[in-house]
């Protein structure tokens, strides 16, 4: 059953791994038929070191398991809730990667400041509300998918195809578990240029202490020196050129 | 003597450098038999270029060395005190993995942001107290197991099991000497995780400085323009599909 | 026509990828011959796996396709302007580099901190202005060209090989395409360092907070009794020497 | 001549690159033959991809080439200063690793925070006093071992064998080139590790935003909920264990 299809999601599992976004079993990717309404998942907990296309756990949109040994990922209704509700996907991603993780962790959306996060991703990456009570010890992952859809109300998940869930890690998707995977590669690249550039310019707010005095700790001659030494006729840096 | 356990505790020391948690000879792991109540350790200062089971250290839970030609490790006494305080524990691992040790020697805990942490680690990551000039000068290496227990005098060691030993670098344990590898490089990226999103909201503070007056800095049209530029009908990036 | 420079532009896209510079195909790498006046430089969105010099696209100074099957980089038109520019660079590189990115994103030139920087690059490296609507909404790619060109006024491109495009990315050029890659290469490692750096500075600016607070929590004997354990008379730590 | 000492010398070089302290020919290693008073030394500006013994070149103590066809390093009269001033050291690097290098250019020593720096060094790794403009338009490399050795005054080299030379970078040494080698690559972890450590406290500070503010933005709940989903009775991640 969908033969072809956990080949693809298996592959794109352990893409994950490859790519760095993944340590031991802290991630995992599905795949929806549309036509059958059936999704394929990787089981929980397994070693991503052998595993293999007949591991793959086929689910249906009730999150109930229809064909495969192995419990499906735990979370799996999480995958469920953004198929039903995000009509045009045809892949999961979920991950911890690093720098993602860490801004769901900050609670804040990651902002647009370069043409990579927009060459991706129309809006802010946005970062779900804390869940309440009721919605952790009630059906947990499904309520997980629950607020992420809660947060695309007035968002378009086509143009925009991740999300942040608060103090826990990115979700990401795509047109297929392929496009999801390389949407979750982009975000965790955009989540770290983020970070980098969000430091650089509150070190820049400090000028007063920081531009004015810090800049001419280089003096100007040391920069000539260096430079000339490398360069122009003076040279005597590497080998006589032949 | 033990070699079961030899190999296990050898190959979970080379698992260390395999996880990039240690560079030259800095890290060791120990697993015990709790039958015999025999410690098996790393040697000391050896490379883990041609490390081999038999090189494997045992000693008793004097810290007494039972079988081995090379001297065990020297934080052998830290390892011994807490597998005297913790009865559940069956492995250990101390390491200078780069961000726990920053921890470390901030002096500070690393606070419970995720659930990344909490799928290990029931409590903050606890970081223990300096200690006392008496301790350094006297039985050093026993008084730092000494410092560990008495940081979890009101916690659970084995739902929390890690410590950061105050200026020096992390303790992990676990129910054997893989387990608490596992648990070691777990610890390493919750550091990290920590140290990045306390990074990110400590920056998203200065707001008034920074969301209102950055964001807008990247234009509204170059997002449009970069968004279209690769998606949409108007899209020209990359080779016309096929 | 122009084989060689084919073969030369195509290995050097390929060691953008090799230096880490670039992931997927966010990168690309041309090069002029100045004889006649025409430009080899990588297709558009295709992947860097199976790329071979056959693939590279020649254009003229107007950015017309002279030979090739594929769509050049949509970049095309900026390497185009800057070789018109200037006269003496025989290559050009362009790279999303995490670093450089960033400071592209916080919109700040890198400033001259240290000899590194010196050694390659005679000014800071500097960021463009925001570009206008009418330019986004034009010619993007020239007009990014042009906001380079204008960045260069007062400045040599030969003595400072690489700029920043706000919001946007580096990009480099050199003599030829591996001195390109080479700039493009020192460019990011440069980067890299000026963030730590400033990171450090500001940090060291809340001296009452900082060096009176902190570094005495590290005590003394600690130092003394850690160096004493592995250096002098009664060093413990490792093997004994034969 | 001294073919046994540039077979380490060469392999020393090589072993700076595997430890990921120098891109393109940014690094040399030294050692000294105290018999002769001769010291041989990487040439100046080789590429490390096919560096071998014989391309080695010996000097004598005023900077004389004895031996070899290549120009030495441009950093051989400071190799020299340092030999001549500390009688005991065997081996010398210089590189331009990326976080020593960040301290350096931040012109901060690095203070000691961890048993990690006082296992090699006794003290802070000083950074050196800006340099005259006579010293830089001067004999600058022969100067820049004499700031080195002026900053030593009162410390013992072979106590605290590394140096950050401001807006430079660092300069190691050792018993032999080994040893120079592998205090390079402690010193550049020491440098991460301050590095990071800096920023946590620098962020602890501020208590009142952050600590009292961010850590309950986790919900104990949710904590709760995470640590059962893995550990206890109710555990449901993963397989079941057989």
């Amino acid at each position: 059953m969908l033969e072809e299809l956990k080949e693809k999601v298996c592959r794109a599992n352990l893409d994950l791994v490859r790519h760095g976004l993944v340590i031991f079993t802290w991630g995992n990717v599905s795949a929806i038929d549309r036509a059958s309404g059936l999704v394929v998942i990787k089981p929980s907990g397994v070693s991503y070191d052998n595993m293999k296309p007949s591991d793959m756990v086929v689910v249906d949109l009730d999150g109930k398991v229809v064909e495969g040994e192995l419990n499906p990922s735990s979370d799996t209704p999480t995958h469920v809730e953004l198929y039903k509700a995000f009509p045009n996907i045809g892949g999961v991603v979920h991950t911890h990667s690093t720098f993602a993780t860490a801004w769901a962790q900050a609670g804040e959306d990651i902002p647009r400041l370069g043409t990579t996060h927009a060459d991706y991703f129309h809006d802010a990456i946005p970062c779900t509300r804390s869940m309440k009570k009721s919605e952790v010890f009630g059906e947990y992952e499904k309520e997980t998918g629950r607020v992420i859809i809660e947060r695309f109300k007035d968002m378009n998940p086509d143009d925009t195809p991740a999300v942040l869930v608060r103090n826990h890690g990115p979700f990401a998707w795509g047109t297929d578990a392929d496009n999801a995977v390389h949407n979750a590669v982009v975000l965790e690249e955009v989540a770290k240029m983020a970070y980098l550039a969000v430091d650089i310019h509150v070190a820049a707010q400090f000028k007063g202490i920081y531009l004015a005095d810090f800049s001419p700790r280089m003096n100007k001659y040391l920069i000539e020196k260096h430079y000339s030494r490398k360069h122009g006729p003076g040279a005597y840096y590497g080998q006589k050129k032949k």
